[in-house]
């Protein structure tokens, strides 16, 4: 039987956002609420569920006409067991969310990531409508990705592709969270661009950054747009380095749209331009003749029309 | 109809291979010729031809009975199209290659790179059998690639997917053939072996290369298996570099296997010691547990093998 709805939930630290499409994407409800983590697994997971009974309330839909749920969570994740093994924002250990869901439901329920959903989202709803072969990289507190192919998450074989944080773009570069030495999450993430920018900044008395008592991306930011130089600067080298790494996946894959969101792709031309220059002068030149790099759409709302998207996907195959 | 026979063909700069399979991929029959590329493209292409009715012959089948023609061809290619767009071996320009087999032999024939039908061939029949996310990375005179995902070529946007040789590996590294600088193949293929050797061998009286009047890799290789500490350490940091650029492929693609072929690869353990030790580190450690990384198996059979499988898993499509 054709189902002809589907509903993805954002399972964040904070928030639990869940929304209902009908077989043509139109939006019919949604549904925010906090998550309150402090609760516990068997809490949130109820809350979760309650606002999944409110959506179909608002939307008037029976459960039975659902053809699946998407759901978006954080931490590391059992993907196709859709176990959340272990979540710092959320304190879980092995909670096995998809059967939750399931027995309370009765709807075939698939989970993935926060960055591959996103790129998901961006690929059905949002910059990358039309793209096949698309890269999506969020930089943020780290820098994450989705690859997307044929229109479908490609999650290589322990579901744990797109980590283009950890590619080594220096090999001789600062120590990386994860262990490494130079991966491009620990040149030119958010933290990263805040590190190298207070670690000269003694040789800028005239940068307006001394201003600041505390300093993350979003002062460095906020200097730049003022027309500070060495924040601009710090910037762009932030910018030429995740660039470099981006014409790397790009000579790789061959993609045909890279979308950019998380909070540093906000800043605008202040980092897409060096990213754009850098990709332009080490990127094959037939791969970049046709290539777009564009900020993401979706902006707060990513999670949830990911998840959605998530739900088509799976629930039509 | 189905159709119970395949046939390859490996069109190289000095070499036509071409070989026959029934349908549970047993070799019925080869044959190489010289391509004697001096001809000119016409008389080239007919010679292959010929070589495809040589082994009809050789191994007792109809042409009506083989489901696909696979053609391995050097230089730039107009893939889906089967247009040799440029061969500098060949010294060919725009010959519609697949039409003039397809117009012969009225079987449909399939183009790919060498590239990315070594990755199949060696998938199919070779190191690879049984991988389902592969990686294949060659090692000569530049450093190319072939993606393998679910046992078919990966091919990108516009059919350019897996030059790995034009990953940056260091921003600030040499000057590269395509104009980049700091690209892997500018550091770590047979030339820039030969080349980091030579730069510094007037610090190193005491090396065995000393001994050579020209040095390529295969002196370099030489020499340090001789137990030369210098040679020693010019392969060891190429292969770091390597390793590290395979470092970023797995945690972009999260494959459950390598395949390392082209003439560097035959170095053995001096540099896939290397590669291994960097691939360790700089991976993420859950995307390496159950990852290989393996050497080529197919050596020269490889182009011919790639060609087969290329008309294996087209046709069977």
């Amino acid at each position: 039987m054709f189902k002809n709805y589907f509903i993805g939930v954002d399972l964040g630290g904070t928030k639990i956002a869940t929304g209902i499409v009908d077989n043509e994407g139109n939006l019919l409800a949604t549904v925010k609420v906090p998550t309150q983590a402090e609760d516990g697994w068997e809490a949130v997971s109820r809350r979760m569920g309650d606002t999944i009974d409110e959506v179909l309330i608002k939307a008037n839909v029976k459960a039975s006409d659902v053809g699946a749920i998407g759901v978006c969570a954080p931490g590391a994740l059992d993907i196709p067991n859709g176990i959340v093994l272990s979540s710092p924002n959320l304190k879980w250990h092995n909670v096995p969310l998809k059967k939750i869901i399931e027995d309370r439901f009765h709807i075939p329920t698939y989970f993935d990531n926060d960055a591959n959903v996103a790129g998901l989202g961006e690929n059905r709803f949002g910059a990358g409508i039309g793209s096949k072969h698309m890269l999506y990289m969020t930089v943020s507190t780290g820098i994450g990705g989705g690859i997307i192919v044929d229109g479908q998450i490609y999650h290589g074989s322990s579901f744990g592709a797109g980590e283009f944080g950890h590619i080594t773009i220096d090999m001789n570069g600062p120590l990386c969270g994860c262990g490494n030495y130079g991966c491009v999450e620990a040149i030119a993430s958010g933290p990263a661009i805040a590190r190298n920018a207070k670690e000269k900044l003694a040789d800028h008395p005239e940068s307006l950054l001394n201003q600041y008592t505390t300093i993350t991306a979003k002062e460095v930011s906020e200097a730049a747009n003022k027309g500070d130089a060495y924040a601009k600067e710090v910037i762009e080298t932030a910018g030429r380095y995740i660039g470099a790494t981006l014409a790397g996946l790009i000579n790789t894959f061959n993609p045909d749209l890279i979308v950019i969101g998380g909070g540093v792709s906000n800043m605008g031309e202040l980092i897409f331009k060096p990213i754009r220059d850098e990709v332009q002068k080490r990127a094959l030149g037939s791969f970049v003749a046709n290539l777009k790099i564009v900020p993401a759409k979706l902006g707060g709302e990513v999670g949830v029309m990911g998840a959605i998207a998530l739900a088509q996907s799976a629930g039509n195959v």
